[in-house]
C-alpha cells in the first residue's frame, strides 16, 4: 500500500501537453511532485516542458514502482499489462467508463484486476482521482493544480473519499476556510482491487496519521473494518453515504458502490466507536476540531458557554443538552471571578451572558477574565465561545494573553463566530492562528465539541 | 399596536450627544427616521445636531404619539408619569435593570405597567431593542447605524426576536449575507405588557407581512397563540429557545422568561403547524425560502437533483429521504432529454451527476438543458441545484436563459454553492439576485426545501 503514498519513481500512462484537457493537469503535478523521478508516457513521444516523453513504460531506463493510467477505458487493459511487465508494483487508474457504466464496463475492470493480480501487482481505482501526500508535497491526481497549490498545509489528518468530491476540488474549497493539517488525501473511486479497507489499515499504521476522516458509500466487509477500527486509538469519522434507499440507489450508479445491508453497516460502525457525521464540512470540521484536541472520554461533558447574547446562550444550551452534553456549573472561584467584570445586578451563570461586562469593561478585559475563570475551573470539561467579529481584534487580545494557559490547561475550545461574512473571514482566520477551532454556526461548533467528548470510556 | 410600528410623532427621553452611548445611536437613528417628526427629550435641553433638545416630554408643542425611552431604570417610572401626562400611546422601555435583575428590578416594572395601564398606554420591553419597519425606514433601536445603513431591503418578512440577538447587530450581520426582505423587525425584551402574542396578532393583520419569523424564550398563553396561528395562513417560523432543561434555566435569567410547560409549548406549536427550526441561521433561511416559494402542501414532496458530484447527490439524496421527501423519478421526456447532453454510457437518473455531461458540454448547455428538463417535468416538485462557484458565470447565462421558466413554473429551486469562500460570496449574491436562495450546506439547502412543502394539507 505505501507505494501508492510514497511511491520512488512515478510513470504516468496518458501524459498530454494539450491545455485544458485533465491529462495536462496530472502531468503538471507529477513534474511538480516528483521532478526527475517522474517519468511521462505517451505513445507519440517527444518532448513536454523540457522532459522527454517515453512512447512505452518499458522503454524508462529506471524501476518505476508506481504507474498512473489515465487514458480511454478501453486501452487500459494492454496499459496495466505493459505496467505488469515494467515490474511496477501499483496501479492508479483515473480514467472512468468501468463498474460505474454498467456489466461491459465491469467486465473491462475485472480483466484489469485478474492481470496485475496473477503478477501481484495492486491496482487503486478505477474511476479516481488518486491520491496526495501532503506532507511529501505529492499530487497524484488530476486536480487543477490552483485548486491546491499553496493550500496544502502538513498535518496529522488523512482523508478517503470516493469518487466525485475530489473532481470539483471540493476537498481544496473547503481547506481554504480554515487552516487543516493534512498528511493523506485519497479517492478511491470503483474499488476493484484496493477498498476502503486497505486504505483503513494502512492509515492506521501510518505513523503520519493521527485522524482519520471517511466519506464512504459503501463497506466491503463489516467485520474487518470493525476489526481495523478496535485495532486502534485513532479517531475515526466517518461520513456514510447511501444510509437511505434513494442514497443507496445513487450511490450504486455512482461508483458501482453495493451499499449492503444498512442495519449491518449501522452496527459496525457503531461497535467501532466511529464519530458519524450528516454532512461534508461536518466532516472536515469534525476531523480538525479532533485533530487539534483528541478525543477523550466524558460523562457527560460539562461545557462552559461565554455568549454576548443571552438568546444565543440559551440556543446554546439547548443544543448542548440535546447533543447529550451537558453546562457546566461553575465553581464559587469562577463565579466571583466573573463577578469582578459583571455588573452587581447580574449574578455570573453558565451561560455567561458577558454583553453587560462588556459595556463596563470593554471585550478585552472581560473575556479574558471569563476565559481565565472557565480555563481554571475544573468543573469545566470544554469551553464554546460566541464571538461577534467586529470585536475580533479586541477579542485577540484576550485570548493573546491567555495563551499560555489555553495551551497548559487543553481544554477544548470551539468558537461561533458572528458577523458581516467579510469581516467574518479575516477574522476566523487569525482566531484559527491560536489553535482555536472556529465554526459557522452554533450546532456546529457545539457538535464538533460533542465529536470531541466521545471517546471511548 | 400600530403605534409601535407607524408612529406619527416620536419624542425620545435619554436623548444624548455623548459618542459612544447607545443613546447617541438612537438618537441619530431617530433624526434619521423621523426627521422633524421627532423631538429629543434631556433634562439639560440644548440642541444637538441643530435639533432642539426639550427639557421634558411635557415641553414638545405638538401631540407626539409614541415615546421611546432609554435612562437608568430607577428614573424610568417618572419618565412613563410624564409620557402619559403627555397623551402619548405607546412607550418603548430599552432600559435593562428589570426583571432580569431580580425582585426588586420585578417590582419596579411591574409599577411602570400600572402607570400605564391605568391610562391606558401600552408599553413595549423593559430590557429590549426596538422595532424596525423596513418598509418605511424607521429604525426604532440603539443599533449603531453602520450596522444597518444599506442593508434594510424592503420585504414581506417580519422578525420577532427576545433581547440580545438585536444588540449584538446579530440581525444585520445576518442580512449582509443575503437578499434579505423585510417588513417589520422587533426585539420585545421583557414582555412587561406588550408580549409575542400582540406583535403575532398585529403582523398576522399586517399587509406588509408575508411570513413571520420569532425567536421566543417563552409563549406566554398556549392557547391564544394556537388561535391566532390557525387564524391566518401567513407561515410562521418559530425558533423556540429553552426547550431543554439548561436553555430554559437559562431564558429565565436571560429576560425573565418562564418557559412553561415544555409539553404544552411544544404541543401548541405543532397543532398550530409553525416551521420549526433549530437555529438563527436556520430561521432566516427558511423565513426568506418560504418567502419566496411559498408554503405548500406535498405528500411527499419529489425533489430533483442536479449535482456535479456523485457524492453529493448521493449525501442529498440521504438527507432529502430522511426529512420526509422524496426523490423524483423522472419521466421518459426528461430522461430523453438529459441523455442529450450525458455521455451515451451514462443513464439519466436522479441525482443527475453532470459532470460527465459538463465535459462533454460546458457548465451552460448542461445546466441549461438540465433545469428546463426538471422545471417540464410534472413528476418534479421542487429541485435542488449544486453549483460549484468557480462555474457560476458559465452557470448563470444558463439560469438567465431559462429565467422565464423559473418564473411560469413557480418551482422551489434551492442552491447549494460550494467552492471558496471569497467566490462564493459574490457568486452567491449573483445567483440570489435571479430569486434563487443559496445555501452554505446541503443539510440547510434541504431542510428548507423541505419547509416549503411543509403546507397544510
Amino acid at each position: 500500500m505505501k507505494v501508492f503514498f510514497e511511491p520512488d519513481k512515478v510513470a504516468f500512462i496518458g501524459a498530454t501537453a494539450t491545455h485544458g484537457k485533465p491529462g495536462r493537469s496530472l502531468h503538471k503535478n507529477l513534474i511538480a511532485s516528483f521532478g526527475e523521478r517522474y517519468f511521462p508516457v505517451n505513445p507519440r513521444g517527444g518532448e513536454y516542458d523540457g522532459q522527454k516523453v517515453y512512447q512505452s513504460i518499458s522503454e524508462i531506463p529506471e524501476q518505476v514502482d508506481l504507474a498512473i493510467i489515465f487514458i480511454p477505458s478501453e486501452r487500459v487493459p494492454g496499459a496495466v499489462e505493459e505496467c505488469v511487465r515494467a515490474g511496477v508494483r501499483g496501479v492508479i487508474i483515473q480514467s472512468s467508463g468501468f463498474a460505474e457504466v454498467g456489466p461491459k464496463g465491469k467486465e473491462l475492470q475485472d480483466k484489469i484486476v485478474d492481470i496485475a493480480h496473477s503478477n501481484g501487482v495492486r491496482v487503486w481505482g478505477p474511476n479516481c482521482m488518486g491520491s496526495i501526500n501532503a506532507r511529501k508535497k505529492y499530487v497524484m491526481s488530476f486536480m487543477i493544480s490552483n485548486m491546491w497549490e499553496g493550500k496544502l498545509v502538513p498535518g496529522d489528518i488523512s482523508l478517503v473519499v470516493q469518487s466525485g468530491m475530489l473532481s470539483a476540488g471540493f476537498l481544496m474549497a473547503v481547506l481554504g476556510r480554515a487552516k487543516f493539517g493534512l498528511s493523506k488525501v485519497c479517492s478511491i473511486g470503483n474499488k476493484a482491487d484496493v477498498d476502503e479497507l486497505d486504505v483503513l489499515e494502512y492509515l492506521i499504521d501510518d505513523p503520519e496519521t493521527g485522524v482519520i476522516a471517511m466519506y464512504l458509500e459503501s463497506i466491503n466487509d463489516g467485520h474487518r473494518f470493525l476489526k481495523a477500527a478496535r485495532s486502534t486509538d485513532k479517531p475515526l469519522v466517518v461520513l456514510k453515504g447511501g444510509y437511505t434507499e434513494g442514497g443507496a440507489k445513487a450511490a450504486v450508479s455512482h461508483t458501482a458502490s453495493i451499499a449492503g445491508n444498512k442495519l449491518v453497516i449501522d452496527g459496525a460502525l457503531k461497535q467501532a466507536e466511529v464519530v458519524r457525521v450528516d454532512g461534508f464540512h461536518e466532516l472536515l470540521d469534525t476531523a480538525r476540531v479532533i485533530s487539534q484536541f483528541g478525543r477523550r472520554a466524558a460523562d457527560p461533558a460539562k461545557i462552559a458557554v461565554l455568549t454576548f447574547s443571552g438568546a444565543a446562550g440559551i440556543v446554546s444550551s439547548d443544543i448542548i443538552e440535546s447533543m447529550g452534553m451537558k453546562l457546566a456549573e461553575f465553581s464559587p472561584e469562577t463565579v466571583a471571578r466573573l463577578q469582578k467584570v459583571y455588573p452587581t445586578w447580574m449574578p455570573p451563570e453558565n451561560p455567561g451572558d458577558l454583553y453587560p461586562a462588556l459595556e463596563i469593561n470593554g471585550p478585552t478585559k472581560t473575556y479574558e477574565e471569563a476565559i481565565k475563570a472557565v480555563l481554571d475551573d475544573p468543573g469545566v470539561d470544554g469551553v464554546l465561545i460566541h464571538i461577534f467579529a467586529l470585536a475580533t481584534p479586541l477579542i485577540l487580545k484576550a485570548i493573546d494573553n491567555r495563551l499560555d494557559d489555553l495551551k497548559k490547561k487543553n481544554k477544548p475550545i470551539v468558537t461561533w463566530l458572528m458577523g458581516d461574512p467579510e469581516v467574518v473571514m479575516d477574522a476566523g482566520r487569525e482566531i484559527e492562528k491560536r489553535g482555536i477551532p472556529v465554526m459557522p454556526d452554533i450546532q456546529r461548533s457545539v457538535k464538533t465539541l460533542a465529536a470531541v467528548f466521545s471517546g471511548k470510556k
